[in-house]
């Protein structure tokens, strides 16, 4: 077994703090790398305080991660020591359903295995530790490249909320022509911006504060409008080809579906934990309207995604912090008050 | 001025009674037909009753109509008198936007006017009289060709229960290879399950009465699950592409979700008063999938759907009634004691 250093919570709501436990030995697919960074994404905090079921104690959050390859197994073809490698939400898969053959392990039909607060079924059950730790072994199917070309630190959210928002993008197949609104302007929805304007899409940032406009234009965004301006409304109505909605807290999907026109797509990444509603079915069903639902990605389609960032020099904007300052990075969260992710610098945790 | 029999309701929720009417003169580009039949769709009790919105009374429902036409304007080029034809959901559209130049016009962008139940602004804001009269007068542009070959009352339905489940079927391309769920085993239902099937489909009627069984399997249904029964629902979890979900009443989306395969499309026709409810956003993201809306289809459709209907031999079932019947088959019909549409002998309005 393979010690690691980590920060974990010891059970539900619990502060972070430093554990150390043990990794399984590096097998012939594995390889280990040495963490370097790690992004912090919003589902660390849900799930650390039971958001969505009961989480696996202790858990060691972190599904954002990049560093180096250290050792590679006996039968590693992908990976050499030194290389840049990445570890986003998925640590296994059954990998013989349909899904997993199509290189879209995130829709395993025999269950996917997280990266953290999961149990490896394919595994012996072996808990799944995440990357607020020194080091992970990754079997090398579920380790990406990381283009040499990027600002390392900046590229780990690319491994959540970059491949969750650039997956529906491309399976929608979202570009010229089209008018792509984002709702929610975080980790997922800053990404969803970048994207978007590489793909040729005009882009419109919906928000309900209009303090976020000049951030707005500097990411990219054609255009800016603030929900609760009727007038400005008014003139968006019946106008996007595609809504993709970053936002977790509670909101109405009847106004946001309104905006569609014709065949239009609200396409959900966010997580609203108490789910959504539509009053309005025929608002539904007058513009022949979806609401659609996107997890991640799968691997194949997060590797394309990394290649397509190192064309387009697309990284996450990031506020790199310390591990002690975790707490305060989680309550700022909590507040939005981020632009637009906060990258653990794996170094600090000793 | 053309003097037209009817039944009407004279305000909301009261019974339809005789009420004899003017219809606008034969304009040049208006067929006047003859009405033989008429379909008693649900949202005839609905408007009555102003469930949907307040109505325009005295209100003549009906757009389920099928006849002979007696008169043509001086400009009409595709219809001549003597010629069957039939009117659906749709009097008149602004018939310059997009989907009125692709033959969608149910998704007029200016606003459709309804068969009945409508202010026509687009002709000096006429009130819109149905089909349960003895003469209709109709844009041939929103009249349709009958097929010769079918059994005339048993058509009448496909003007709307017809059309708005074949319309969905071919937007989303549901056909061979698919396995297509059909919900509600009504008017629309029933219809679902014959356009299915014709389209090549493997179709499961879902349903919670086991009574219904035998005739789901006349209807040429290959499954019947009651969804009551776990262990057959079990069976059928995470296993079908398409829902064709035409109930009313309120029902568990969530549920209905998980029988659907990764990138399942679950369209709902029917329309749900209260709206439609996600609880678990999760289900539509790790399946990826989709809840549509569709309304009932374009001319060029609904055109396309009855010669299909013509080469298939596919007619609804029917019981024919008197006109003087309409309170009883309404009562009827709020207990789902039909199979599948009652239609109007429209003699029977004198």
């Amino acid at each position: 077994m393979i010690t690691a250093k980590g920060y974990a919570a010891q059970s539900a709501n619990q502060e972070l703090s430093p554990w150390n436990f043990e990794r399984r030995d590096v097998g012939p697919h594995d390889v280990q790398i040495d963490v370097l960074f790690c992004g912090v994404c919003h589902s660390d905090i849900a799930q650390i305080n039971n958001e969505w079921f009961p989480g696996i104690f202790p858990m060691v959050p972190g599904h954002e991660i990049v560093g180096r390859v250290v050792k590679v197994g006996d039968h590693v073809k992908g990976f050499k020591v030194g290389d840049l490698a990445g570890v986003g939400t998925l640590a296994n898969s059954c990998r013989h359903c349909a899904p997993c053959n199509d290189g879209e392990e995130v829709y395993c039909e025999n269950g996917v295995i997280p990266t953290y607060n999961g149990l490896d079924k394919y595994l012996d059950n072996q808990p799944t530790y995440g990357g607020y730790s020194n080091t992970m072994v990754s079997d090398e199917r579920f380790t990406v490249h990381i283009p040499e070309n990027l600002d390392l630190p900046a590229v780990a959210p690319l491994l959540c909320a970059g491949i969750t928002t650039y997956s529906p993008l491309k399976h929608w197949k979202v570009g010229k022509g089209h008018k792509l609104a984002v709702l929610g302007l975080g980790g997922l929805g800053h990404m969803a911006v970048k994207f978007g304007v590489a793909l040729g899409a005009e882009v419109t940032i919906l928000s309900s504060s209009p303090k976020k406009e000049a951030d707005a234009k500097k990411l990219g965004a054609h255009h800016f409008v603030v929900t609760s301006d009727t007038e400005e409304i008014e003139k968006v109505k019946n106008s996007f080809d595609f809504i993709l909605d970053t936002v977790s807290a509670q909101h109405d999907f009847d106004f946001y579906g309104s905006l569609l026109r014709l065949n239009g797509v609200h396409i959900v990444v966010g997580i609203p934990p108490q789910g959504l509603e539509i009053k309005q079915v025929f608002g539904l069903q007058l513009g022949r309207r979806s609401i659609v639902g996107s997890a991640s990605g799968g691997l194949k389609e997060t590797q394309e995604m990394l290649d397509f960032c190192a064309v387009h020099n697309i990284v996450s904007d990031i506020e790199i912090i310390d591990i002690k300052d975790i707490k305060t990075a989680f309550e700022r969260m909590e507040k939005g008050d981020v632009k637009y992710r906060f990258v653990i610098d794996v170094a600090s945790i000793q």
